[in-house]
């Protein structure tokens, strides 16, 4: 039996939206399994992982290691260890050597026998309703899934990631990392015709957690205490790069999945920068359209912050 | 009972090699199916398809007809319809609107339920023996099965391709077509650690089949009067182009595979460049190894052309 | 004997800042040229001109209609008709046929014999104290002046540019006109060594004129109408993108060398992008110095825009 | 008075042709202004330097002691210190820690005071017959030259220039050294519509000097010596690379100047690769003029050796 059936389960499984979560834990991963197991809202069917934030290995061991934390049962699959064209990027200096660090691992830990392309696949063709897809890393996993099975786009209701900016990149002025990361798989995803909802550093830097609502944090339900020890680790890359909160991206693509009001969205062209000198990995959005293409995303420009704290205190304290 | 063991049939299958053809007929895939299926050295397993000569479904539909035309009864699998990252390019100046003009299709075709991806990935996982892909058009779906089944690099005994060049171009100065069609599939397979055999212009470009030599192909067997009503097409487009004889690049991967006289390889670095303004779908190819990188190919820099047409003409004569 | 040191001459030359303006007229280069003779700050020891808004014919003759109307008898130098390594791009969208529509031309304008590049390293190289360089068009000319004459480096007080931007562009979503029409030109100038400080969107999309200024400005001085006029056929292409009021961006630039409270500037490392395929011309502005490169440029991140305002109705009524 | 009147005087100056050499001395460069100045074909105008097998610095004094050396009398001038848009990449590895490893440098030698492009422009807009420029080393002084002083293109015979190779390179695969170190300039020069012969590799890699000729010369005039010196060290770096021969490539771009048999020549279109990842700088030649696009370049494509060892060994005696 599944946990996501009995964690946070205020509805029946009929309300809820079915989603699949393609990661890379991950500080802000980790955070955003929790809201998506907590918040009694998603039906989540499965998770898959990618290379990312850490390597391959890593981050698959680590979705076990939350998952088993808050008595998630899903199947978990393991996908690409590399991008589809450039080697790997992970980002060691925000999310440690393990990529959680922070969290300790329980033994034992046992995924399914199937890649993340193959569950991807299986599920999405089994499926008889629509699926939302909510990349969380580099969009590897979902670019070959497109790609092998091209046929499965139809049974996608929309895919909710978290990556890129309008303005200001964090890896470089221009890229944000999960788009940097894999920039060609990038490219594949916002061009394959399926509904596109980008969380990208717009709206993430504005959805950040201050260190009081850390405390709180810290003292809510069975697993405050671990996300609370994930957020300390994880602020201190932003504290050094003069933030006063810490963003966690990746949960607030898993709130705008199941909360029209916790993002404010344009709908705009997004083309991706594969080949620049300085600008690799940039989503080039295009408000005015101007150049007469046809929008492709629904990009977030602003964010309720109080209600995205509020979505994850409550989230947390039902897991 | 599959006519790949009836035809041709001089040895029995225990010695003969099993290959996989991926292919997009074109004139000189069809000649080099006729040539895997007459030469009674190989074990053809089955023959996937991509767009790249022509478009995706003609590619399936002229693979069918061709098969069926020679009595070849083995699995056909459809594959990618466009390139990994870009817009598809065919080449109809030369092979017609059909992608086989000049060959008759006739009615009733049916070829298999799996897609090439899947198929490729089902053969390759399920054989006690290494297997060898023969891929004679754009390389899409060797790399989409690389992305998304990378296990089964390890069942790939090699990889024997038409494409590619040292010297001159055909499509540009800088690119042969199958790897100008898609530069970022050939980087993936060429990257993949599995051996390569480039069968490439530069020894394609010496595999001429002579006007004369058309006639005498003309006159023998079953289905030698169809092989030369091809040539006549396609030989237009060479004869334009000032060629004196009209060279069958995929047939001669297909004789490389089973006889290791018809071609002279160099072992060498080849990168594919994907971003030059004037050189995309290069095949750099460093001799010297100058640059202190590993060999990654075996590139063929001469053929035996009397012995190519041998082989040929024995095989079509076997049909 | 030369206007500039007649028309709002309110303080003696010795205590002007000597400038070579080096423009593509262009609306906003005319204002620009209103701007740096009527404000009195500025010793204005020539105006060298370059293909950009307009061809380079065009920009010369409206840089002689424009000096000639507001009686500035300074040496004018026809510059380069094309970038470094690209075709020609101008806006006649925005400027109209003649890159000045609106303007009358007065017959009989003639100009020096010394090209832009002559005149400016024999200016520099014969004088005593350090030049002030206001580029307000594409800076071919200056980077061709660097790539020939590096030795004037040392001559240049600093050059201070409109073009670039930090957020969104305005010829596509990354990049702004000037450095767009040769952004090789921008990599040579901003590498330079040369002091930098770049005007760009970020500040003069915030210096906008509204219709009700436009109006005021018509019944100022000698010259307030044709002004006036000119705004009101350069407007058009504002209104037409949603503006409600009108950037006079090279303007803003000049107003920026003589008056330090008219922007505000962050120092920064500003590179420029010359080979993506979305984001050619893109200055790439790292506020952070994350990457660990030297600042290269002060750039305007905001704009005083009533101080503008004064200082370009001041110095119009001044002419 | 100039030397290049005085030694190989056999012809008077009226049926010389008019040259400017620019190079980068460099082992080949000092033999090709041997045979310039000893070949009595030439009136050789100057001699300009640019950074390229060595540093600016060192080609400039390598070239006034080779003058020096064999007593020509004619102005130097130092140029460009590093390319148009790229970081100096030198050849220390053929070349030695000078540039001209092995030749006696003298004291006291003395330039003119003017830069190279200053000299070439006066030059050129002060003659009133046509004159030959001889770039053997990057292209960059030749396309400053171009950006600066466009007016002077008319005064240019021609640009006979060793460079670029439509076969393999040396630097990389793709790219001859004297454009992989400058494309930029390259394509400015290719793209400027004065007629360019490409003296390239695919040339001079036949224009080899075996080490009995070596020794020949080592026996002949008064300089010949000190050529086979230059030969010895020179030949070092070929050897190590498998060659039975030493190309001096840059003495075969003189020849090529004032003796129309020593290379057979084919009509192309050449563009210069500036972007690729593996093909930055190579010269793209199409023979076949497939993409329609004019020819603009006389490409080497063979060389009559024993004519050019003739022509060599004739000047080096003349000195």
């Amino acid at each position: 039996m599944s946990v996501n059936r009995i964690v946070g389960a205020s509805s029946d499984t009929a309300t809820k939206i079915p989603v699949i979560i393609d990661c890379d834990p991950g500080h802000d991963d980790a955070i955003a399994l929790m809201l998506a197991f907590g918040c009694g809202r998603l039906d989540v069917l499965g998770v898959t992982t990618v290379a990312g934030n850490t390597v391959g290995e890593n981050a698959y061991r680590n979705a076990l290691a939350v998952l088993s934390l808050i008595g998630a049962d899903v199947p978990v699959a393991r996908g690409a260890d590399a991008p589809i064209l450039r080697p790997l990027y992970t980002s060691r200096d925000v999310h440690g050597e393990s990529g959680l660090d922070g969290l300790p691992v329980p033994p034992g830990l046992k995924g399914g026998g199937l890649t993340a392309v193959e569950f991807l696949s299986e599920t999405l063709r089994s499926s008889v309703t629509k699926i939302t897809l909510v990349p969380t890393g580099p969009l590897t996993n979902i670019a070959i899934l497109f790609l092998a099975f091209p046929d499965v786009k139809e049974k996608i209701e929309r895919v909710v990631l978290m990556g890129g900016v309008a303005g200001q990149g964090n890896v470089t002025p221009s890229a944000e990392f999960n788009i940097f990361a894999d920039p060609e798989a990038a490219r594949i995803v916002f061009h394959s015709g399926v509904p596109i909802t980008m969380i990208g550093l717009d709206a993430t830097h504005k959805a950040l957690v201050y260190p009081n609502e850390v405390e709180e944090m810290r003292r809510i339900g069975r697993v405050g205490a671990v996300a609370a020890g994930l957020m300390d680790f994880y602020s201190r890359a932003y504290k050094a790069r003069g933030f006063e909160g810490t963003p966690i991206h990746d949960a607030l693509a898993v709130a705008a999945v199941f909360d029209e009001g916790v993002v404010k969205t344009q709908y705009a062209r997004v083309d991706i920068e594969t080949r620049g000198e300085f600008t690799a990995g940039r989503t080039v959005v295009d408000f005015r359209g101007a150049a007469g293409r046809e929008p492709n995303a629904r990009v977030a420009v602003d964010v309720d912050r109080d209600r995205f704290m509020h979505l994850l205190m409550t989230a947390i304290s039902a897991l």
